[in-house]
């Protein structure tokens, strides 16, 4: 049937046909149809939603999701017909019985997801059948080469090409900022594109956006880097492993983060931009993803096998995970702490030498350094003010400032000290509660919400100093984060009461 | 945030926010909100959509699935805030890593299923899950349960109250437009729901609406039921057991029927109308739902065994499902042929004497017959007209035409006769592409399309005799449907050429 486009301002994906034209056409809410741009010869399948007054019979009103493939313009005349249904589906339930994906039958389901050919419940049955059975090394292999293929990709001119991961769950690990800049001030190229905080309280992209902007094109990635050797930039806007954004969307409401999509998510974005040395933070930890150092070792296997059937080196650092990395949590917060230390700040202790031995490891691997000796460069590079420079490059190629200092970034003007209640040493602190707790203030959405840490575990803390403060941009959502904290404890003293039981349930 | 309510005709859910009013209460795209209504309390989680344009600053749109629930009329001031993740959430997690749900967590999350407080890949994720690592039967009857608790319930004064249903997979299986007048007439009470075909060419609801209405409330199916003894209603329109739509909804991409989810929907259903004597018809056949005796039996059991946690005597019926029941697939060719047989017809054997064999279990289980005499009670009931007559008065009390005659139902106007193309056996028929033939000719929506069958398995027939013929409403899908049956060969006669393989690929 033929349509005319009129676009809807809706940011959602779909068309909203007139009951009369759904029935003509034979499809019914929630069927696809095809459609397609005669201008372009673009064809996508689109969900169909349909209403009696909004689109008048003869048009077809296109979501902007949508329209951002199809590029339509208001009153273009289009073909729109009942779409098949597509043979994903068939290899998502083989997966749900248990079978084994072929390159090709997992090419063909990345290529759905990417051309929003599969609905977010048709991927979330993807994504939970892989969950549940679990994808062998194999089909890890197909799913990081499927998420490549279907995106773009970076090839620079001469290698090596560094590249560093965190696979995430520890507040404050915002070691990106210093990694970065110290492995381009050595001389080797650095491409970091990074992703914004899904259920965390800052991403790195989250972070960078503070000094500079972070969405650029993978061709714009590539130029910046041959420049400056280095950039971090939000991996979401580059079009590369472009299926990963909308995996991730649909693991967020179970807080899961599927095996086999993770190692292949991490691995086909470091392929993409063209890096043959990779250097992955394996956080381990009580409160973390990875609880113990044995699941560590496991993952980090994986992760070493796939970077070999992809030809990349891949070496794998298992980090103290048990609690925040530095002082700082939330976007405005971490950049202060960050830009301090490139200054010339010798503390926080976990914070640096954490980006130290993790640039370390990439500046050995690529031969800059001799076994052994990586940490030691990276120091240098940072005490006699070479990362900073940097730094200062990588700024203003993304467009911010280059003079920015510390004493610059203002956090959110509200904020609460939380005082120990008793003394004694500080016994736990839980990186869930902290995170849910700069998030409850506003992170990452307001960058200058979050929470700063006054004592780490392990220090002794007098009945009444304080432990953190909790900084918002709003006050509501400062007094919702008090009210959340005090159920949460997230920090506990030695000696804290955690409950009090009146006598009357003592018999 | 207060905003007023405008409606928007989308047959959707949830809401149209302006970015700048999303932004203010702290919310994305995807994310949940709640909507109170402040005339009757109700109050609704709605995910979010945002504009910049067609909803104002102050204003929220209501789509109209959601707003079925608000009944929100345009300018009502209504409170809008950010709402908690649902408990839900977890319990399908914890399913999803092998756990087993308790009573609580299946009717916490069954409750957020009803009251749309579940994303459809939310609840796809539950589907899955529960499809992959199976429900025992404590969780079924939990499901079952839950099932019921959140949808209407139907109280008969006096029992028993018969039930009967198909679990499907076999076209052309019209039964319960013989069973339930034969019932009814026998002076027991059969209050039927039946669904409209999700992946078949005509359910029961949309064979009987070609007679007459279907959608009916739970307490009219009661009050007719009382009066003429059953109704043939939807399921859907009665809000008896809400939850299995949507489930079934979001089983359809996969064509799965999640064995837990089948067991509790099928009992909730016949719980929730107050049966306590239900037969159950399960087809076995390569081409049906389940393939061999072995597998029925086991769900028979399971069938029996849940039937006897819920208090009701459950039989079921093993029936031969290779191959159509009768001759005709789709509404209105199937209403033909039952009406026939309800006239007097004695042909075609197989569908009277399935319905005759089931209505006689009913008729014995509940003492109407002896042991080993139902159906020929049946059959004498079905033999001197008394069914034909209980069928008018159904026809009559559901809105119909009482005396409505075979040869007034008129199927497709379009129609294409296919010839066998050889002699000998019919040796096989594929009900799967029986079924996508029906479907593709346009059944169940156009209610004149689908398959009225020549030949049967075993029959031997002529070349150029006729196997079968296609009826459609539109010339186009008719079209479709012929060029679909060349390649599906639905009908295999002995002799006939599956496929030519030229003389090139010999070497």
């Amino acid at each position: 049937m033929k349509l005319n486009v009129k676009n809807l301002d809706i940011a959602s994906r779909g068309v909203l046909l007139n009951r009369v034209d759904a029935r003509g056409i034979g499809v019914l809410d929630g069927d696809r149809v095809q459609v397609i741009n005669p201008n372009n010869g673009v064809s996508v399948a689109a969900f169909v939603e349909t209403t009696s007054t909004i689109t008048q019979q003869g048009t077809i009103g296109v979501y902007s999701f949508t329209n951002e493939r199809l590029h339509l313009d208001d009153g273009t005349g289009i073909e729109v017909r009942e779409a098949g249904r597509p043979a994903s589906l068939d290899f998502i339930k083989k997966k749900m019985d248990g079978g084994k994906l072929t390159k090709e039958e997992t090419l063909t389901i990345i290529k759905d997801v990417v051309s929003d050919d599969l609905s977010g419940a048709e991927l979330t049955a993807f994504i939970v059948a892989s969950y549940i059975n679990p994808l062998d090394l194999d089909e890890v292999e197909h799913l990081t080469r499927a998420m490549v293929e279907t995106g773009e990709q970076i090839k620079f001119a001469s290698r090596p090409i560094v590249d560093k991961h965190s696979i995430g769950g520890v507040p404050g690990n915002k070691i990106s900022l210093l990694v970065v800049p110290i492995i381009a001030a050595s001389g080797l190229k650095i491409p970091k594109t990074s992703s914004r905080a899904i259920t965390g309280a800052g991403g790195t992209a989250d972070l960078m956006e503070v000094l500079a902007k972070v969405e650029f094109s993978a061709s714009e990635v590539q130029k910046m880097t041959e420049k400056v050797g280095g950039v971090i930039v939000w991996g979401g806007a580059t079009n590369i492993a472009p299926a990963d954004d909308r995996i991730i969307l649909q693991e967020y409401p179970f807080k899961i983060d599927a095996r086999g999509q993770m190692l292949a998510s991490v691995m086909a974005k470091k392929f993409a931009v063209g890096a043959n040395i990779v250097v992955i933070d394996i956080p381990i930890g009580q409160h973390t993803k990875i609880a113990t150092m044995q699941d560590g070792r496991k993952l980090a296997r994986e992760f070493i096998e796939l970077g070999e059937r992809l030809n990349m080196k891949v070496e794998c650092a298992l980090t103290y995970g048990d609690i925040p990395v530095g002082r700082s949590i939330g976007p405005k917060l971490e950049v202060i702490e960050a830009l301090r230390v490139l200054e010339g700040a010798t503390e926080p202790n976990s914070f640096i030498q954490k980006s130290l031995s993790l640039a370390g490891i990439a500046l050995e691997m690529s031969g800059k350094a001799s076994r052994g000796t990586g940490a030691a460069m990276a120091q240098d590079i940072l005490t006699k003010g070479k990362a900073i420079e940097k730094f200062r490059q990588i700024i203003e190629i993304q467009g911010g400032d280059p003079n920015v200092k510390s004493s610059d970034i203002i956090p959110g003007e509200h904020n609460f000290v939380v005082n120990s209640p008793s003394s004694g040493y500080v016994i736990e602190m839980n990186n869930r509660s902290l995170i849910t707790l700069a998030r409850t203030a506003g992170a990452p959405q307001d960058s200058g919400a979050g929470i700063l840490l006054h004592a780490k575990k392990g220090k002794l803390v007098k009945v009444g100093e304080p432990l953190f403060t909790l900084f918002a941009e709003r006050n509501w959502r400062l007094q919702k984060a008090i009210e959340e904290g005090r159920r949460l404890m997230p920090i506990l003293v030695e000696g804290m009461l955690l409950d009090r039981v009146p006598s009357s349930s003592e018999f």
